[in-house]
C-alpha cells in the first residue's frame, strides 16, 4: 500500500530515469498493467532539479503519471556514472555526469531530493562496490552504507512516503548477512539487496542476495535492485524478493532487439528481411497485434521513432505477461512447477 | 471514394515518407481523425524496395494503416535528393540518397512501383524545376512532365487505384495554364500543382497555383502538393484545392517547436523552464490534456523520445483541428469570414 495505490507483487518496475519510461506514455504503460515505477533522484537532481519538480507539484504531477513510484537515491549513479568523485563522511562529491559541475549528495541530500520529487518509496543513499571488489572494501562501503542508512532514516519525508533500506556487503555472503541484521534493527519500511548485477557470475549475485534475505523482517516488502533477466527474476522469487526493476525491456528495444521467452532478436538482421510474423508469435501486445518483423526491421533500418516503440511495447508486455503469469502460478500452488519449466526452456542470455 | 473509404474534404495529409508517419502509431493517427496519408514511391523503392512490400501484401498492409493512401511517384525526390542526375527521354539516371547505388526512375517504373505498394491515389511521375528557374528551362520541365504523364496514364494499376496528373511550370502564370489545359485533355482522376513551397515567395506561390487550377475540371479533386502553412492553407482552400500534405507538423516537432494558430514556439527556450501551461492553452490533444511546457521541455533537453511523440501529437492535432474548422466554416456558409479572420490573426511565419 503506498499513497499512489496498492501494488501486488511480485512487481515488475520500468525504469524512468528522467521521469519518462523512454519512448513510453503514462497511458501506454497503464494499458501494459505496469502498477509502479522508478525514477531517479541522481538524475531528476542533475536535470530538471528537484526544486522545479517540487514547485511543478512534485514528480507524480509532472510526469503525468498517477501510480507509485519508487526513487533510486542516486548512491548507484554516484558509484557508476560519476567522474572525480571524493568520499567523505557526510557523503559523497563528484562531477555531473552532464555537464562536469561538481556536485555533492549524501544521505541528507539525497533524502531532501527524494521527499521534493514525493515519491511513494524513497531509498537511502548507500555505497555500492565495484565487482570484483575484496573483503575489506567491501566491508568498508558497508559500514558507510550502514552509517548513512541511519542518517536517512531521520530525515523528513513527503507525506506517506516509505523509505526502504539497502543492504550491501559485495558478493559477501558474510558481510550481506551482517548488513541486513544490523539495518533490520534499524528498522525500514521495505529492504533492497543492492550492488547487484555490476558483473558479477550469477551463481555468486543469488548466493549473497540469498545471505542478504536471510535476516530481514518477512512482513516486509523485499527489492533486488537492478535484476534482471527473466530467469533470474523466477530464482529471485523463490529466495521471496517481492520487487524488481531493470532496463533491459526498454535498453534492449532502442538496441533494435526484441525480448521473449526464448531468448533476444536482433530485428535488424537480415534473416527478418521478410517475415510476416510478428516480433514474438502468440503474444497480444499492440506491436505483435498489428505488425509484422519485416516492418519492425525496415523501422529500424530507417531510423525510424516507431520501430523503438513497438520493441518498447513489446518488451515491457513480456516481461509485464512474466510478472502475470509468476503471480498467478504462487496463487495456483504451482510456483515449483513454473520455476522448474523456466529453467528448462527460457534461455540464458 | 477510394478503395479504403471515403476522404472528406479539404483534407491535410501527414506525411509517412518512409511507411510511417514520423513518430507515430497508427492507432494514433486514427485517433486524431486523419483520414489518409501520404507516402513515397522513392525512399520506399530505395528501402524495402517495392517487391518486398507487394509480396507483404501492399502498404496498408505493411504498415498497419487502413484508411487511404497517397503515394508521391518519386520526381520530387529525384530533383531535390538525389545526386549525380542524367535527364532521358524515359525517365532520370541519378544516385541513391542513401547509399549511392545508380538508380534510375522514369514514368513507367515510378508507376509500376506505384501499383506494387498499392496505394488509393498514385501521382505521375513529373519534373519539378527549382526556384528560381527561367522561363525556357520552367517549359522544358513542363513538357517533359506533360509526356511523361502521358505515358504514366497508359500503365497498369493497383485495383480501384487512381492516377493524379501533376500541373507544372514553376512560377510562371502561362506555363501553369497550358499545362493544366494539356493535362485536363488527357484525362485524369485527379489534379495537383506541383513544383510549389520551392523557396519561391507565397505571393508567387499562390498566383501560379491558381493560374494551374483555373483550367481543370470542375469535379475533380486538386491537390497542392506540400504546402504548408495554416495561412496558405486558407488561401488555396480559396482557391478551390481539396487536398494538402506537409511535413510541418512532424518535421517542426522534432526540431522541438509546437505549430498553433498564433504561431510556433520552441519549447526548449528558458523562458519555459518552469511553465506550467500546456503546449497550447486551450488545446484538447492527449499532450496538452497531461503535460506542461515544462515537463515537454525537460524531455527535449533530455533528448527523450516521448518529448517528440508529445510535440507530433500535438502538432498534427493543431493541423487537423484546423483542417477541422474549415470544413464547418464552408458547411456553414462562413469561410469568407473565417479566411478573413484566419489573415488577421494567423502569424506569417
Amino acid at each position: 500500500m503506498t499513497p499512489h495505490g496498492v501494488v501486488e507483487t511480485p512487481v515488475f518496475m520500468p525504469v524512468g530515469t528522467q521521469a519518462t519510461v523512454k519512448a513510453m506514455t503514462p497511458a501506454e504503460l497503464e494499458a501494459l498493467g505496469v502498477s509502479m515505477i522508478l525514477s531517479n533522484a541522481y538524475h531528476l537532481h542533475v536535470r530538471p532539479g528537484e526544486d522545479l519538480i517540487a514547485r511543478a507539484g512534485g514528480l507524480h504531477r509532472f510526469m503525468g503519471w498517477r501510480r507509485p513510484i519508487l526513487t533510486d537515491s542516486g548512491g548507484f549513479q554516484v558509484f557508476s556514472l560519476a567522474t572525480m568523485r571524493t568520499i567523505r563522511e557526510d557523503g559523497v562529491e563528484f562531477n555531473s555526469h552532464v555537464d562536469g559541475r561538481r556536485l555533492f549528495l549524501g544521505p541528507r541530500e539525497a533524502m531532501a531530493i527524494q521527499k521534493d520529487l514525493g515519491s511513494d518509496i524513497a531509498m537511502v543513499f548507500d555505497e555500492c562496490a565495484p565487482y570484483p571488489c575484496n573483503h575489506e572494501y567491501a566491508c568498508q562501503a558497508m559500514e558507510r552504507t550502514l552509517t548513512w542508512s541511519a542518517v536517512c532514516s531521520q530525515q523528513a519525508r513527503a507525506a506517506g512516503q516509505q523509505v526502504f533500506g539497502i543492504v550491501q556487503g559485495g558478493t559477501y555472503g558474510d558481510l550481506r548477512r551482517q548488513c541486513a541484521e544490523r539495518l533490520a534493527v534499524m528498522g525500514f519500511d521495505g529492504y533492497a539487496i543492492g550492488g547487484v548485477s555490476v558483473g558479477e557470475p550469477e551463481n555468486l549475485m543469488l548466493e549473497s542476495a540469498s545471505a542478504g534475505l536471510e535476516p530481514l523482517p518477512v512482513d516486509a516488502p523485499r527489492y533486488l535492485m537492478g535484476v534482471g533477466h527473466m530467469r533470474q527474476i523466477v530464482e529471485a522469487v523463490a529466495l521471496g524478493v517481492d520487487m524488481f526493476d531493470c532496463v533491459i525491456p526498454t535498453r534492449v528495444a532502442r538496441n533494435g532487439s526484441a525480448v521473449t521467452r526464448t531468448g533476444r532478436y536482433p530485428l535488424k538482421a537480415a534473416r527478418y528481411k521478410e517475415d510476416a510474423e510478428p516480433i514474438e508469435s502468440g503474444c497480444a501486445c499492440y506491436a505483435c497485434r498489428n505488425f509484422s518483423r519485416a516492418y519492425v526491421r525496415h523501422l529500424l533500418n530507417t531510423d525510424e521513432i516507431l520501430g523503438i516503440r513497438l520493441l518498447t511495447i513489446h518488451n515491457l508486455y513480456c516481461y509485464m505477461d512474466f510478472m502475470r503469469d509468476i503471480q498467478t502460478a504462487l496463487e495456483a500452488g504451482a510456483f515449483t512447477q513454473f520455476r522448474k519449466t523456466i529453467r528448462e526452456t527460457v534461455v540464458k542470455e
